[in-house]
């Protein structure tokens, strides 16, 4: 624990607030090396520039807290108190003119409690430079995240051995869910994608229980599993039966643009560049129109986390960074291609950690 | 979508608010009939008191978007250009000076946008009044919550038949997510607690993947599967091979409690008076000293949501609540026993929508 807690110290001290504050998430679980559910309960990790961290933590999470062999004040509150109390008494422990928040962690009760208890602290949303502490992966954060896809992978091929014409896409979904619980998963990274026909042609599709899979189909898979807190991110598009032309022809576009982007991606590379790179083989195409979405994004504790890799964000990436690369393309009515690889940046290239075939497949 | 409409309409007048803001969660999707996810995207819909809607929609939502049949100006961003132009658009759009949001599930990033487009404007946490208009629940929620209680109680029943000594915590919770989508159910209504021996003694244990299930064990399941937007939320403790007289003890004392609670459940009790007699029996037990929770929380699209049940809340509970009743009692280092049912509160008392026994259960 002590080790990353000094991470955030130091990080405070640079933003120039008194502390920072971390509520359940993934950034709380790194810093303790335990995870806690929230609900309607706030639930807050203060770790000050300097002295000891201190924390607000509802009483009924006393038992799971003794756990993390925490060195530090805490603040317990029961339901039938109300939590104003523990905030208050942080409060008067621990000062604040200035506190940096996860912003999109953190919610409005929670900041209105601080606000409540400290009228006058000014409160930062520093989303970006606390998650931004998640970036550069640790060999043991590489190892679970290749446990995550790994058994992604293997649910995938299972999954894919049953698909047949006349299953719903719910059906389908259901078998992956099973298949990634029974390869080990611990929970899923977000709820799968499994879309055919018409429906993969929306990027966030959900899966209809009232659409049957048909021949000549695209059916999209966008899924992962979550192991010892790291989430897979994968998707492949197959087609069921058979394939048309412009299946094909839309399938090795997107394929490029994939194989580019991997092309191009070493220590040093920005997020533009890559997704310049990406996008522009889509552009290039007969299939421009079809284009709804950036190239990726980083990967991790979170599914979705720093680095975003779009056009306009010219920050350099660093070797031990892992993001997707996640072209696709999108034709309403007709059908959507999407090809997800999760890949690690290294010194002189990178190394992707999905390795489900992209050759495109027919299936059923 | 525009009689739930109107739901909001009315309350936003009765706020004195300009208009209620909702982000993904139950109460936009209650809203729109259809689900969204947000990740690091602000997604928001704002529902003036007088007046059309509006939106502020994610670029890449626009396909699945168009299935809502929106009545209303949307103002959609793409990645690349950030999203400041939309909130900016919105405020032109939509001028207002109080506007009220969930505070449980607005986080600080979106409420920052808004207050960046809208710098005098009063965001308010309503968080209760909004959340509070699913209170009551229609025959439809009611349907739904019944098919997620039954199909969680099958994948219970499932599980029990294999369970034996030597399995992990985690194996066994692995059993149990896949049996709950075996049995039909869309996604987890929120992380299963499986939990053995000591760690049962923890309101909010993770299950162990080094822990083996044991003879005498007391072996706690808190867990439900989501079906139509509608959560489970079941617990029963169960006896490994044997139970000693402390467990048998303890289990009668639960038990008694939790039959308390239902036998002053009717239309108009306060939740006060519920937890007062359901707490009561747990204080006149022996193991007072092993009280950790409140009774229960209110069920539906959210796993934990108004009314809260517990002493010191006077609010009176009308028919067609659906609140849980989960007495317990944690030794530390010991065991614990936990048991919740889902209540329906009805105009002359209540009916029990969790069938599963609760008779102490010897398994393995």
């Amino acid at each position: 624990m002590t080790q990353l807690l000094a991470d955030y110290r130091q990080l405070a001290a640079a933003l120039k607030v008194e502390a920072i504050a971390l509520v359940p998430g993934p950034n709380f679980t790194r810093a303790l090396g335990h995870s806690f559910m929230s609900h309607e309960r706030p639930f807050v990790l203060v770790i000050p520039a300097e002295g000891k961290p201190a924390a607000i933590v509802p009483n009924l999470e006393l038992g799971s807290w003794e756990q993390v062999g925490f060195d530090g004040a805490v603040f317990d509150w029961r339901d039938q108190d109300g939590y104003a109390g523990a905030f208050a008494a942080l409060a008067a422990h621990l000062p604040m003119t200035r506190l940096a928040v996860e912003g999109q962690v953190m919610r409005v009760f929670v900041h209105h409690a601080l606000k409540q208890a400290m009228p006058d602290v000014e409160i930062i949303d520093a989303e970006r430079q606390i998650s931004g502490l998640r970036m550069i992966k640790t060999a043991a954060d590489l190892a679970a995240l290749e446990a995550a896809i790994s058994l992604s992978e293997r649910a995938l091929h299972r999954v894919l051995e049953g698909v047949c014409v006349g299953q719903t896409e719910k059906e389908i979904e259901s078998a992956l869910i099973q298949a990634l619980f029974a390869e080990g998963a611990d929970d899923l990274a977000f709820t799968p994608i499994v879309a055919a026909g018409d429906n993969s042609a929306r990027p966030h599709a959900h899966a209809r229980a009232d659409y049957k899979v048909q021949s000549g189909d695209a059916l999209l898979f966008d899924f992962g599993g979550r192991k010892d807190g790291f989430c897979a991110d994968i998707t492949r598009t197959v087609f069921v039966g058979e394939v048309s032309d412009e299946g094909r022809a839309v399938y090795d576009t997107v394929l490029r643009a994939n194989l580019a982007g991997l092309e191009v991606t070493r220590a040093g590379v920005t997020a533009h560049e890559i997704d310049d790179v990406v996008t522009g083989v889509l552009e290039a195409s007969p299939y421009a129109d079809r284009i709804r979405t950036k190239t990726g994004h980083g990967l991790g504790r979170d599914v979705h986390e720093a680095p975003y890799i779009m056009r306009g964000n010219h920050q350099e990436l660093p070797a031990g960074t892992v993001y997707t690369n996640e072209p696709g393309l999108y034709g309403p009515g007709l059908f959507g291609v999407r090809i997800e690889d999760d890949v690690l940046i290294t010194e002189d290239g990178c190394r992707t950690l999905t390795t489900f075939p992209k050759e495109l497949m027919i299936v059923g």
